[in-house]
């Protein structure tokens, strides 16, 4: 190709200034004027001239790219993060390129050894269901690879974490369950060893008790919070003469199964039993009762993620400190409770 | 780190053997045996050696890597392709990475640098509704990286493809609203530069055709083919007093807006107004009345295409002749044309 073979010492001469002006330009230098850096701008495109993006990124060690692991893109509320993520991070010139653990540990492994491999400037990260083993994430921290988590963080010191407040989540949801009558309320949960389904469990804990409702341990049905599993604990309660009024599912898509399920046996929602899920799925307003839900701000988790991580990636030579930022949620009530 | 210090000559030293038979055997070389290579793997592992993937990446010149475009991964017609995609690669051996062009021309070309730079060993891609320039893509061929197109494809020669029958999908769709006894059948479509809406279109006239129904102009809408975008075109139509008795939509989003908006008009769907979308979105299940629509096998399409770049990616020596795979869709009848 003709056009890789102009140099910035073709430019240098069109423009009869020194090549390590043209240099700086391209590199952004504040050592060089704006109008400068426009003129050489202008001719480098003119004369097609093209950076060899990875020898100069291996130069200056910085490629600007963030990664992002996810458990699955498919999650309304992971895509609404990752877009959060994607405007902030486009603002300011860096690429994000996307990964997914589907929940697997392994994957995940292999995703943040990928990810070193090609030089991200930093991670953001929402652990996979299976992460209970944390040597992975220790590796990168130890590379020096900047790293904040969104939503699902691991149990570790000296992270940076942008998190909602599940517990307050937790609370909100069994409150409102309570406040339309409920007496018997069952809590579909994820798995404890991530945090996020721990503080929702604490904040359901916590709404009985302020109601002076006897928690029960039989009401919490542990799963990986797939449709198949709302499904199941509804059948694993009848199975177990459990007599319910209630359900707070720690996600949507539970919810929706037992929906669904509870449609089919011709229970009525929300009369006979009120539903109560969380992260207002896109679903959640066209199933049929439509679902009351926790709204997690996905957008503005995204974007506050971004800007924590980018802070961190420009300010690498200074050690800032880490920090946890809590986002609020709110519950948005619909058909699913209303009675 | 410790366990980062362990190199090839200790393990060499350790097993008494020579460090390029290490070397060989870390890279998986046919030189060595099946019981050497295990050996020397074990050994490895034990002593907690960590490869330098860079160093060895870009001495080999592979990353092990495969990068993904789509234009959002929260459709899920792109998310199942993904999931086609993972899998394949998975058992290959190859990491992931998804970037979305959001429908950006702008954003898509700094995706395929970004990928470039990152070395990625093959690109799988399927272009936005802006690209009806093709440079950045001509650029990326022709430094000899790797790339097939799955659904949205470019219109320039020599590429690898992998689509589904969009006319026969089109003329399906139309042809149920025909057996149905719609006479009067709208077609919601997307930018004519994409070759599947032109070719979409192009089986909505052959059914009309067929069935000697005329075809007329004023019936043809196209937009972005947003939720949005669907309310719009109803109200359009409403709006130039047209009259209609069939939707067919080029994509099941347009169709729910639609059928959202002639629900809040009291318009009854089917009996009045019957709809087909495309592309089978969990959401068209859950609507009411549930959409019947065309399926499109994702996940097979990512599978089908990872096989393909895959060999291309393993026989770049060989110049492979490209080729394009077309796998067949069908329709899925709901409530929205049970009529």
């Amino acid at each position: 190709m003709k056009a890789n073979k102009v140099t910035i010492h073709d430019i240098a001469k069109a423009l009869d200034i020194n090549s390590s002006t043209v240099s700086r330009a391209l590199n952004d230098s504040p050592r060089v004027t704006k109008k400068t850096k426009e003129k050489i701008l202008n001719k480098a495109k003119e004369m097609g001239y093209k950076r060899n993006l990875l020898a100069s990124n291996l130069r200056k060690n910085v490629t600007n790219t963030i990664g992002v692991v996810v458990p699955r893109i498919s999650r309304h509320f992971f895509s609404s993060v990752i877009q959060g993520i994607e405007e902030t991070a486009y603002l300011e010139g860096y690429s994000v390129i996307i990964c997914q653990s589907l929940e697997q540990l392994k994957r995940e492994k292999n995703i943040l050894e990928t990810l070193a491999a090609n030089r991200v400037d930093g991670v953001l990260m929402s652990i996979s269901m299976e992460t209970t083993n944390y040597n992975h994430i220790q590796e990168l921290k130890q590379r020096g690879i900047p790293l904040v988590f969104f939503d699902r963080h691991p149990n570790i010191s000296k992270t940076n974490n942008v998190l909602i407040n599940d517990f307050k989540g937790g609370f909100d949801a069994t409150h409102h369950l309570i406040s339309k009558g409920c007496k018997n309320i069952v809590h579909f949960s994820g798995p404890q060893e991530l945090a996020i389904y721990k503080n929702r469990l604490q904040g359901y804990k916590q709404a009985l008790k302020e109601s002076n409702i006897p928690f029960r341990n039989e009401y919490i049905i542990s799963s990986r919070l797939m449709e198949h599993d709302g499904v199941n604990n509804i059948k694993e309660l009848i199975a177990k003469n459990l007599i319910f009024d209630g359900i707070f599912s720690a996600n949507d898509l539970a919810a929706i199964g037992a929906i669904k399920y509870l449609n089919e046996i011709k229970v009525n929602i929300p009369k006979d039993v009120a539903i109560v899920g969380f992260s207002n799925e896109p679903i959640s307003t066209v199933i049929n009762p439509s679902l009351t839900t926790i709204n997690q701000p996905g957008f503005e988790i995204g974007k506050t993620a971004t800007d924590l991580l980018l802070q961190h990636i420009k300010n690498q030579h200074t050690s800032l400190t880490t920090e946890t930022i809590i986002l609020e949620s709110n519950l948005i009530e619909r058909q699913s409770s209303n009675r």
